[in-house]
């Protein structure tokens, strides 16, 4: 069997709930490409808990709802303003830049969070043709580094988009873990706060594949269908991610996975807290836990429990925790981490 | 329960082996992005199958095969030269010109097949930077009109390509098909006639997702991987595209299925050809059989049984059967169809 | 002293009156990128010309026209139907799909003319994502075969376009060629029969470089300083360009160079046709002469005057004239044609 | 008359040398496209200046310089490093990325120049493919700020790019100021410490139009002919940019017009030091001032003097110098100046 480790969150398998829930569906013939039951169900459910006025996507993977949503409400001459952890920045190997053609700016942050002062620096140039031309703030929730915004946060950044002519793009690969540690509803977040265009993800929090590309304005997505079928996301046994997110939103499926990944990583933290030599270094408001470990520590660990090193120079460690992890790996991994530190 | 149909071999669901074998990889954890031991099996099983000198890059869809293999092996000036019913051309809504920057050029075809005139008609201009620079000839096989290329109409192209200094591209999504119809094996069509890169398609005949692009010369797939991630096609939970594959390619299950899935064109074919008015015009090589239908009777047939039309003028159908296809899904369909004939 | 030849209008040098412009301009300091009065007396005459109601933008060449007039009038899954010889299908080294993303569909023709027949065999997939979407039908006045629309042909193609949601480009690389030979306005084929981009050149007849594009809806122009930009054609001093089009669009300098060209490819066409063994192929209707001449010939003539071949096959020439083209040019080619000949 | 002011450098017209050399190749017919005698001797001339191992083309502007040189050396999945200051990034409207399809990544700099800590920050994630991977440096001689940076400051950075893998592209829209401010030579700050590819400007330093890229590898030109043409910057009457480029270099016109130029500067830097309330900001080494002035003489100013603010919320504005304003220019400013502070 394989064994469980803290490297990331989509290192897990599937929730076997919503590996029954693909097998239910895989009987007869359907309609291919979206045109069918299931998706309607999926989207009418996503409805539901988002609100009636939006436009829903299915796409196979978070880059590609990143980079379709973030097409979808740019012109090639535009910016795209984030914090400088954004998966969008970071982890997406310029996807944006090359389908967009609009130029990612980044704005420095400690915790993961984007900062009003930050996209300040970055909003001149309007109506000059020399300069691209500031049109989207994204921002990720859960962050990169596992902080999470307050609706109040979210807010602000909103509020101070749309009062500037610009729109507000949401990474929600991890939404679900930011919604569980709030203690809130999706909507607070997104809907009700001004959010435009979203990237609702599952396949880190239980599901196989599949992310949603969620429009809060439906004059954004008048074409997306080419979009996504010109960036290459259009699945053609849609039934299949459909039937996931029909799962994954039904009975608090994605609320239960959430808890309990939060609670493995709070728990992870309590005992690491404990551990002299070893500095949590980020607030634990999600699901993963960043700490600095002595350098000659890290291989010893990674030899039983797979994570990455996150900040080399820093000696910066990122353990994750997901809908699997079970309190036997929790103190699997903070038994070894005391005997490696004595 | 959903009714079969004719519409097309994606309407179908999974095999019931394939959802096992994602079912059987669905244990503990496994590194992500394909860095993992299913996927390195999946990719020794392809070699045991194409040859071992081959590199072989899982991606989501056939699209996404097609649009960056052929990107591998372009520069964004180069053109590439299809037959005009390609799905490259006519089905991909512009991905191939949107991400690798080249020109499409057509040859027109009356069985979907590429000529050696066409390919022809376009090799010029050679060195003179005011034209697009032919680089490319991509073959369909099983063509989109349901006719398989025999190896020896293969070679011929492979031969005047690299002749003429160019590669060709295999968009293969029922490639299965093709070779489950002529008998031999996948290398009679691929390894050993020159082909450079194949898309290796499974959705149409069993699969969930996934598709396999697989580079015949490594010179090629050099930089694929990053190519792969920022075309938004590296899949983290790699591991069910792998087992599909692995599942796919062991026992003959993609023979069983493809060589299933032709009978029943065959049978259908059979048994139209006995009916006044409607008429066949393609040959019957693999799973699709193509017709010309009075236009009066099609609404009535679609009430039952979903098909497209494939070209409104010639009122002329397309009816694709799958690994699931049944006879009496075939009897019931023609029956209905003699009911309406009279 | 350079020898003057056949090969094509830009082998010309610049008109004095046109040195002579960008000479008096040359005075002191003036705001850059277009912001001047020069530029502002350009675009001024330009509506005099073609109506108030246009917007008029400066940029370099004529593929540059093109490409920039052509992205701001689609999105990049749609497609842009040309006939096959077009300049932006032969001759622009994909310049349009790679900037604008879109597919360039072509249409058969022998005379350089685009046909309704072979338009309306692109029109279809309305609506169906797999499909780019047909938007735009791109024409070039004078061909590139010499040929001329009439007024009447052309408002027929942009009939047929509005009817069917599609807009229409010209390529007026040569257009001065085909008013100054059909007699009649540059509104004629323009703004009254409803073209909605133009990219108009003045450089094949008579200017040293520059070219503008004119919209002729104004809502397509909203963003094309951005595009202008992005697509790197936007001149600093741009007043150099403005100083152009003033002199060439004042006292009909356009016009006599126009028709000069045109007569001396009159007089050509006349002494060409009294020679035995050539064959001329297109209607002689502006400042190209196209003829098959046997293949032997060809490298003797090109040794005293140059010119291009057209189509190796078919052993067809194209020889051009210009604006400075002299009757004595014409007389000493004929003779030397006569004689190789006999 | 138009006035001078010291808005850009670009605010001038032509050197009546440079125009005079476009007049003298006016004349008869000559090849388009570059294959022509001028091309010739203007490549030859930059050889004789840079040395012979490199290859020369010429473009419009230097946008498309920088833009397309870039992508010769690029593939989209790469990362470029630039100062935040750099034109590439602030000044292009996302060109870069449009067309090369990379990720452009900035150094903060109080200078201009960029830093290798800076650098540094940003040269992680080799061979992982979810990040952009990191392949040029951009440099910009003279910096944005009218810096310069001294051989052995290049020096360093083209070492510290080779030892790590990395290119070097130097934005050498002012470089002859840069030149004539270090009492060097071309070679000194380019081929001689290892530049790869240099956008070598004339436009700020007397010239109409033109830029000629200059690959000092020539293993990277090699397809940068068909990169030109669909960047859109294949000039058909080419003659006319290589007659400036001959005549720019020759007999040290560049020289004699930089030097001037930066004499200018500094005596407008020194009159300006002697004036209380104004405070230049960054070093005059080359043809720029740049100075903070009290918000509200800025427009008392501009009634009489055109420039720009450069940094409106320090109220710090750029004065650039040309090689044809005067001591008379200067005189007049400066007391214009004196009269507003007092």
């Amino acid at each position: 069997m394989n064994k469980r480790g803290f490297a990331s969150d989509n290192n897990s398998g599937v929730h076997p709930e919503i590996l029954k829930a693909i097998s239910e569906v895989n009987t007869g013939h359907t309609i291919g490409y979206g045109d069918d039951k299931y998706t309607r169900q999926a989207i009418e459910r996503i409805k539901e808990i988002f609100g009636d006025n939006i436009d829903v996507y299915f796409v196979f993977i978070g880059t590609a709802a990143n980079v379709l949503g973030l097409t979808s409400i740019t012109k090639s001459y535009n910016s795209i303003i984030c914090a400088e952890t954004s998966h969008i920045h970071q982890d997406e190997c310029g996807a944006p830049e090359k389908f967009s053609g609009c130029k990612v700016l980044t704005v420095p942050t400690t915790n993961g969070k984007i900062t009003i002062e930050g996209i300040k620096h970055h909003l001149y140039g309007f109506d000059f043709e020399h300069h691209s031309q500031p049109k989207v703030i994204s921002v990720t929730q859960t962050t990169e580094l596992g902080t999470v915004y307050t609706p109040d946060e979210l807010n602000k950044v909103t509020d101070y988009a749309h009062d500037n002519g610009l729109l507000v793009h949401m990474d929600g690969a991890r939404i679900s873990n930011a919604v569980a540690g709030l203690g809130i509803t999706f909507r607070d977040i997104t809907t009700d706060i001004g959010i435009d265009v979203l990237s609702f993800g599952g396949t880190k929090n239980g599901m196989m594949y599949g992310e949603a590309v969620i429009f809060f304005n439906k004059e954004f997505s008048t074409d997306f269908k080419y979009i996504r079928k010109q960036g290459m996301q259009l699945a053609s046994k849609m039934r299949f991610i459909a039937a996931q997110f029909n799962r994954y939103l039904t009975g608090d499926l994605w609320l239960k996975n959430a808890i309990h990944a939060n609670n493995m990583a709070k728990l992870l933290a309590k005992e690491v807290e404990k551990i002299p030599k070893i500095k949590i270094t980020q607030k634990v408001e999600s699901n993963g836990v960043f700490a600095i470990v002595p350098k000659e520590y890290i291989p010893v660990l990674q030899k039983d429990f797979f994570f990455y090193v996150w900040d080399e120079g820093a000696s910066e460690v990122r353990w994750m925790t997901s809908f699997d992890t079970t309190e036997e790996d929790v103190r699997l991994f903070i038994s070894l981490l005391k005997r490696v530190v004595r």
